[in-house]
């Protein structure tokens, strides 16, 4: 699945995915209030106008990125009607040939982190029938739980050719407090990179791995190690943008052949309309300000790649 | 929340949770025979099975113990319909009067970390009105992101007067790959039990906080430790049966009032017709084999504690 997202980056020229983490106020009003209007104040039109933001961001974005990456706790908190949501946004946005990094840091044990797999890239089987669940594409997994955890998914991207992105060192400002820790001479993050690197051999697709790795834009000198000491290994790099990556910050992120990294950016493409620079596209013009946001975003990192 | 979690342990005198994680393995073929007649060889047969086999395990076993532990990943492999069956077993334990901790091992940043909480803690306003999406009592928690991951759930503790379970050293073989290295002269788990400890001291309710930790029966040394590191956390104790715990690991566990622990089994119940000890029930007797294995580790403990 990795040989296929380079591709699509590729022929896209574009190391960019656009996260689709519909916080309700990101939701421009006249969509909620449509949705009210239809199905009153519920989960239901939350959801349902949640959809619609997604269905037209989509539209607009479909031919200049590889990929979406939604995160699915922003569907779950309106419970299922918010999960039937997310199910028909990942639907959609493959009609749209994108490809879909669901983030859900999921991570258990053995039958349950099988399980989590199964539910994200794999298929279950009832009976003579097998179905897939939620057909996402790539998932983001949490390593806290050692390679028990791990292993279920690799297994699941080698059966489905799927991918994973594995938490290294995330964007936030309190990643610190665990990750940077030193074992041996070395952070923690550090240590879940060989054990990435470890993972990936078992699911090679190319020059890359399956297997890739969460690293924040927000921590450009942890990225450049980080990409020296996994060179196989796909980075998927979230922080751009609202959290305060720049594209001077994500150049060592990338090999020297431009690939190696996809910077992901939500707040700042699809609640774009609301910032001052594309205030003119007002509310109503929302998708055609991501799409603005989005070219632009690509402009600034191949200045810098 | 752990207040009353504590009253009702008190009550029914069994610190013991059961752990709702419904592998289809597990399910009596007459239920998904019967489910498939109906509903044909689909997700929707899938969990309309998984429902019934809850609903009369609940039934069996709700005089005897305090909790349940629903393992999402077991629902969320069947998509859509098994979310739904998840929402049915949680209200429905709710109303057989059971505490509902749900194993869903979220984390991530800020506002996400939000929306899980408000998906499985909290409650989601649309317009006037606000709803409860997962109704849960508790939550496991996953620490690898730090402060940021874990605050948003611990306030929504504060306002719903709800708790969550951290993950500290989990019950599986690799457990130790990352949680047992060490960061200046102690594990990393110990490392996490601090923080515990900090978040937890903004929550208390009572003699213990509503921030309880995870760690598993597998590793009595280390529980003893812990037990003795986080003084007012409660300690939800995986890996009781079928992983290998027993009874006589249990003890340091707990505090010497009897109280600060509270044992998860899953299969070694919920499937203890499957077990020699448990045969003569019979697949028809799946639930009373299931409240016989629970009197037996509710003597099992009791005897060690």
């Amino acid at each position: 699945m990795i040989k296929k997202l380079i591709n699509e980056i590729v022929k896209k020229n574009a190391p960019i995915v656009v996260g689709l983490d519909p916080m309700l106020s990101y939701v421009p009003a006249f969509l909620l209030e449509d949705a009210v209007a239809r199905l009153g104040e519920t989960p239901e039109a939350a959801a349902d106008a949640v959809y619609e933001y997604n269905r037209q961001l989509i539209d607009a974005i479909a031919d200049l990125v590889p990929a979406v990456k939604p995160q699915i706790a922003m569907y779950e908190q309106f419970g299922i009607p918010g999960l039937v949501c997310y199910e028909k946004t990942v639907k959609y946005a493959k009609e749209k040939g994108l490809i879909v990094i669901a983030d859900v840091k999921r991570g258990d044990i053995g039958s349950t982190s099988a399980a989590y797999a199964t539910a994200h890239l794999g298929k279950i089987t009832v009976g003579s029938n097998s179905f897939r669940p939620f057909e996402s594409d790539f998932a983001t997994v949490n390593p806290y739980l050692g390679t028990d955890g791990i292993k279920p998914f690799v297994d699941a991207c080698n059966e489905n050719d799927k991918g994973i992105f594995i938490l290294v060192k995330t964007s936030n400002p309190s990643s610190g407090e665990f990750q940077d820790r030193f074992i041996d001479g070395r952070p923690l993050y550090e240590h879940v990179a060989d054990k990435v690197n470890e993972w990936g051999a078992a699911s090679m697709d190319g020059d890359y791995s399956n297997v890739g790795a969460v690293v924040g834009a927000t921590y450009p000198e942890q990225g450049e190690r980080l990409r020296k000491l996994m060179r196989k290994t796909y980075i998927l790099v979230p922080g751009y943008g609202a959290q305060g990556g720049r594209g001077k910050d994500l150049k060592h992120f990338f090999n020297k052949d431009g690939l190696g990294a996809i910077v992901n950016s939500s707040r700042g493409i699809i609640a774009a309309y609301k910032q001052e620079e594309y205030k003119k596209f007002g509310e109503k013009g929302f998708a055609d300000a991501a799409r603005a946001a989005v070219l632009a975003m690509k402009k600034d990192i191949g200045e810098n790649i």
